[in-house]
């Protein structure tokens, strides 16, 4: 992460310069100088403005040269066309940092990425890190440090959470809608523009904060693929919980994003599988990010997925079970001496799970103390949750019995998520979080909480380390036409049918009869990635009359439906029956090299479900692909037939997988379609293969 | 609707006694009556309690028949074991309605469900509606009735809400969860078991009120599925919104859901089915139900879905661009005039939509005055959504010029539905709610809830008028075997390949030699309805020595899996090659007949997405459902392929669709599987069906 090396002077400045500070502290060009004064910010704060002498009660100057000692960082909330220049006096001045606040550069077109592009230019040179432009700052809550036009004000209680955002304003959505829950961050993050300073080099800096647990982060795309990986991976790996909001999900999402930070969105599935590998949790919605960032600062992670549940109604615990089981809990039944107890406690309730104890808890709230303590001396869960509720509408409310019994069994069970589904006002649900509880209003968001909070524990999958044997020097480069991708499959250990290639159309004959009819007949050429679109494909052709019309009518589509087409040659194979067809792939995803599987043929437009990973995975892993796919379906052998050879399949997708980790620096995509896969002991077939490297 | 007649007694009660009243109004058997006397009930109200002379200062019966006035209603309140007697003692004393509000009947056990068949028959004869048993009852705060044993308040502003659930316990929950935002329900009622009255009883009755605009329905089953829908279309009919919350759609929650008030909860499928099909929102919670439920009692229904999105911050705008846009929103970009008005009023915003006037509009509200009036004067769209927020941390909140502009523009126009998603605290978030806008804080939350009211203001597929012609008196009964189904299909006009019967293994070769070789050989028998899954079919036999061994193979393999099947005979076929093989079939849902149609063969393995409707269905409607279905790929002909005779299947739908509503009284359920579908012209061709009737 050698990205975040020389950060000290942003995250820790001796001395701060304010370019184009105002008098009026209310104004948007007096905040951020004026922040720095509430703050207390303890070494020198120099202000600029070349229309004034005093500014805010300091002196103000009229250029950097003027201003005798070092400073460390300057914060541009200069206009566009003057940040230039304010540039250019940072790096004469040997500035480590600066954050351009100002707007109107690449997110407006041309001329304001080009504008962009100087100043990077310039600050490459001396050195110096840049935040922004088109950022509303930076803020440290823990450090009482303010680089912000957005308002300050002091926190006394602070939570372990961190935004970081590519966008200033769904910075200040996220914040916001924290604070309604009585939750404030510690450290608040705007990337901007990112000319510089990215999304990843923050969540590295934060990964290494011992006051920061959750990171929360807003994404619209990437730029550094490999950065963001290493910066999630070092997060996970000291602990820290990263819940990701990415937009741009839509097409007309993706463009507005593109426009409005400049950002390229990749494919949003790629994204998916980012988070999925790395253990982060993808939420949908804002009130989702603040849900779990405030359930899982209150307490410990889930250890499991046991859960029972627990209420005062029986359609309540349907509801909760309802939800619970799809998001993949394990609702066990009560053991039998527990559910004994439930029924005496009881009687006119359910003791299975979900339990049942009815409304007359609210008559006699020891039945609720009595039913928890069953539930969790039994030490079968990793998490009880509980849904209870009031008359709050007659004033009457939940009533302090019932919440005592939630939180006095939070901290009798300490091992145990305890979640509460409670319908009370906001003031109540929070008596739960300040006791350690999950609370949730709703019963679908206490689930969707507990699921995430569930997939952050598990942490994803760890990352492969470096293979230990270097990879061989292929020397692989551009298109390979399907004959070369085959050879290189072959290499690999993925056979191919027997086939013989023919230069020209008249070797075609000699070619089938060496091959044995009856045989399939393809185009060969690098300008045909979709040959059978322009049926360039003939299949099963039984004799020499059938391949001569096959070569014929080759030709002649395409020269009518591609006569740019530059023909290699012809491609006679063996026909291969009776195997199931499926899809291997390999994505350059940005992200690094990723496998992909699933149905292949014709399948794949009915029905296009794959399992991706980042490569490499190894056998057990791509037997977890092949199972998550219903390509499964027709691989194990329903109706009665025989199943397909799925050892040598996963033996496939990992070799593939390792030669994408070897070539990740080349490979752009590679597709083995169909992979035909035999009955058990027989192997995998690449019927056709096509593959892309860098030139 | 004849089932609410004679409701009057319950829903507007001249008299009412309540057995088991007890002195303590605080106590759960004082409540009711305690209720009574705080309501004001304006007509005698009766105690019987046998072990006090007086009850909460009314005279206390021993026995109903001691009372000399008539008793329309009675509350019973008694112990499981003393409700026979109560019930008994109302159908002498001619009680036109009585609420069971005691539960540890069927929901129990047998026993439980033996005493309610019990005093279901004691009801029936007198001519007594019952409510319950197992419920908390009813209250109708628009007429100040309460039937209840949960808290009673009067409530002096109502909203035009109902809540009709399966369960007490969670109308508590919907109310409470609605109190929470401000809204008061005008009537609340649980049927607990059913025994007698259900929930579609309430949706009729509510269907015709004025003071109702909205009902709330908690399901877990359904015992009428005829008088559901019904009373669902009559609401729709009189312009009645409803949203529904079906629980048990786990396993395990079907089956908690089955002890605790004793439904039948029916394949969830079919609920979506139904709901789609009545214009019912089926929301997945309680926040949600009340979501949609608060706005579109303070805003009418969207018109269509032409949705413009301005917000303060481009990734907000993303954000909900993205939500609007698979929510299936039309988010057409503004028209060239008012984007240039947008550029002018915010050069660094962005025009098109998402429109995004910056964070500048807090320094400057005009800006969204303007901005708003650019997007509305184009009469473009029917939904204009705000994405806004404040400095609520620091105590700046959203600023009182921004929630004027919103709260004004949407007094100028009130012919578009203006939703806002605004970061600000709940208070602040109603006040834009009592101004008519549709008011979420997160962004999710807000398209969800437009979505919703988007479906609602659609209302889903009118029902089919009865057929003008009688029905065929085809005296359909049982399981007919291949034959006879294929027999009755060419009926209907859905051909079936050319074949012969052999009733015995013998006869097999003349029957083959009389279609034309190569044949399909199947076992024709009622008892194998899976007759694949045992060998019972073979394909492509080329001659009388492949047909022999067929025979052979299909005798020998049924003597090992299925020694006790009777074999009718076989059946001999043309063989159909080059169709897509589709399934097309009819089910029994309890709500009337239901049409399915998906892919076929092996491929339903792959991918079940099928679509339904309820029979019957016209041409065009036909038609959707073959273009919502993955099948609609390799019919229209892809990667080059000759499209399919979709006109001969959209028919084939209609006739089969026509059918299942002729045959609704029997018809169990029939399938057509594969349906082979040829090329354009070439019609379609049942190659297998099964069908059963009920006997």
């Amino acid at each position: 992460m050698t990205s975040t090396d020389g950060l000290r002077p942003l995250l820790a400045p001796r001395s701060i310069a304010v370019f184009g500070a105002s008098e009026n502290p209310a104004k948007i060009s007096g905040v951020p100088l004026a922040n720095l004064l509430a703050s207390g910010f303890p070494g020198p704060v120099y202000a600029l403005n070349a229309s004034r002498s005093t500014v805010q009660g300091l002196r103000s100057y009229r250029k950097m040269a003027e201003i005798d000692g070092d400073v460390d960082c300057a914060i541009i909330a200069v206009g566009a066309a003057h940040t230039l220049d304010a540039v250019r006096q940072c790096a004469e001045k040997r500035v480590g940092a600066a954050v351009l606040l100002t707007s109107g550069f690449a997110e407006l077109g041309e001329e304001g990425a080009a504008l962009q592009t100087s100043i990077k230019e310039i600050a490459q040179k001396s050195g110096m890190r840049l935040l922004g432009p088109n950022t509303t700052g930076l803020i440290d809550y823990g450090r009482n440090l303010t680089l912000t036009f957005a308002p300050w004000k002091k926190l006394s209680v602070l939570d372990p959470i961190a935004i970081v955002s590519q966008s200033g304003g769904f910075a200040s959505y996220v914040e916001e809608m924290a604070a309604m829950r009585s939750a404030a961050f510690t450290f608040s993050v705007a990337t901007g523009n990112e000319c510089d300073l990215e999304c990843s080099d923050f969540i590295s800096v934060l990964a290494r904060r011992e006051d920061i647990k959750v990171i929360l982060l807003y994404l619209e795309g990437c730029r550094s693929g490999e950065n963001l990986v290493a910066s999630l991976d070092l997060a996970r790996r000291n602990g820290k919980r990263v819940i990701a909001l990415k937009s741009g999900t839509s097409e007309l999402g993706a463009r507005a994003a593109a426009s409005h930070t400049a950002a390229l969105s990749g494919s949003d599935a790629i994204y998916d599988l980012l988070f999925e590998e790395l253990g982060v949790h993808r939420a949908r919605s804002v009130e989702e990010m603040v849900d779990v960032a405030r359930a899982i600062t209150t307490c410990a992670l889930p250890a499991g997925r046991r859960a029972a549940i627990l209420t005062l109604s029986g359609a309540f615990g349907v509801h909760l079970a309802d939800e619970a089981s799809e998001a993949g809990f394990d609702l066990r039944p009560l053991p039998e001496t527990a559910q004994a107890i439930i029924k005496q406690i009881a009687p006119m309730g359910a003791a299975q799970n979900p339990v049942d104890l009815t409304a007359q808890i609210h008559n006699d709230p020891e039945m609720l103390k009595k039913g928890l303590a069953a539930i969790l001396e039994t030490q079968e869960y990793d998490i009880v949750i509980s849904g209870v509720g009031g008359n709050v509408k007659s004033g009457i409310g939940i009533g302090d019995a019932v919440t005592t019994a939630l939180i006095e069994a939070r901290q009798k069970y300490p091992n145990v998520v305890h979640a509460v589904s409670a319908w009370v006002p906001i003031d109540e649900l929070q008596k739960f979080e300040h006791a350690g509880l999950y609370a949730s209003q709703d019963a679908v968001r206490c689930i969707r909480t507990l699921r995430a909070a569930t997939t952050l524990a598990e942490g994803g999958r760890p990352l492969a380390p470096p293979p230990k044997i270097a990879a061989p020097e292929r020397g692989l480069r551009g298109t390979l036409n399907e004959q070369e991708a085959k050879h290189l499959l072959r290499e690999i250990g993925i056979p191919s049918p027997r086939e013989v290639f023919a230069a020209r159309a008249d070797d075609v004959v000699g070619a089938a009869e060496e091959v044995g009819y009856p045989v399939a007949l393809k185009v060969v050429s690098r300008d045909l990635p979709h040959k059978t679109d322009v049926g360039g494909v003939k299949l099963n052709i039984g004799d020499r009359e059938a391949l001569r019309l096959a070569v014929e009518s080759i030709i002649a589509g395409i020269g009518a439906q591609a006569p740019n087409t530059k023909i290699d040659g012809f491609l006679v194979s063996e026909m291969i029956f009776g195997r199931v067809e499926c899809l291997l792939g390999l994505q350059n995803t940005g992200f690094g090299p990723a496998v992909v599987f699933g149905l292949g043929g014709t399948l794949v437009d009915i029905n296009n479900v794959v399992s991706r990973r980042l490569a490499p995975v190894d056998i057990e892993e791509s037997r977890k692909m092949i199972a998550e796919t219903p390509a499964i379906k027709l691989l194990s052998g329903f109706r009665g037939q025989e199943p397909s050879d799925t050892d040598a399949l996963a033996r496939a997708i990992a070799s593939l997988s390792r030669f994408a980790w070897e070539e990740k620096r080349t490979l752009v995509t590679l597709e083995i379609n169909p992979l035909a896969v035999g009955k058990r002991g027989t192997g995998v077939i690449a019927l056709d293969a096509t593959a892309v490297f860098a030139v």
